[in-house]
């Protein structure tokens, strides 16, 4: 039942979030003893002009690996 | 006031969301005793890469109807 | 499969909470088609103190209804 | 390590974001006291067909400045 | 119309919090161009047991600013 | 900068937390090729008359071990 949500920059292939969906659900229902089965992942993924950290817009920067 | 979030599978029509917004508004104001104007509805439309549930992404699933 | 996630102040009753999760659910599993035992109602209290519209708390505002 | 989010109907420029994540960045610092590189803000740019108040959705409205 | 959600660590006076309700929709108004009447802000609490950084949960760090 | 948010139903320990804390962390910087440091992981505590799935409150479920 739990909900996992992920915001990050968008990007990622569809490898990395079918792995990424995997591995989270895993880890969540090992530690919190809940079936894996009722365990929900979306991700959102954030344009880089809609990210910022420390004011400034992530399409402002250089470019960095995060 | 309240804030209505709804996030589900892109796909619905534009007529299944006007339907949703006004059937939620309706209900939520009915209940709880609230100005149907006050009421926000927000949709989130989610690509089936950016749904898992079980750990496996809806893109890699069988289609379903969910 | 949807999620619906309800904002509002604090102080709703558990018999309006068990309403409102029987109302929401039945009105999007209709309009969207979807099973009603795929929907989660996910409902967050917010405390007046945490709540603004126009600039101004709800703590700080005299009582109204919503 | 403040996160702010907004959502807000689509349409809004490229300066206008920049001069959001700044300026919001700027005022949550102040008035917290904390670091501005610690703060993030998530721009959600929704769709008309996706935002709804008093049960009607935006894409269904004469044009308003909101 | 537009919401601003902000999350952050628990432990901000009223007096902030009335504070940054204000300065934040004032600064969204005046670069969106929207009313201010329109705004809704919503604070969200974390407790320290409940956010972590780089892994490691708030209340497991040594005492910091943010 | 990836945020990770977590809802789930209340009562998990502090050890639970710390636990979820470091391995979601680290599953999403190994996927995601970023730095762990930059990861923020948010849980949010659900109490049982705010959650329901199907309709029906999880208050008013017999007892289940999700």
């Amino acid at each position: 039942m739990p909900i996992i949500r992920v915001e990050m920059l968008e990007g990622r292939s569809l490898e990395q979030k079918r792995e990424l969906a995997a591995a989270l659900t895993r880890e969540l229902s090992r530690i919190c003893l809940c079936n894996s089965d009722s365990v929900t992942v979306v991700i959102d993924d954030v344009a880089k002009t809609n990210w910022a950290s420390g004011g400034v817009l992530q399409a402002d920067k250089l470019p960095s690996k995060n």
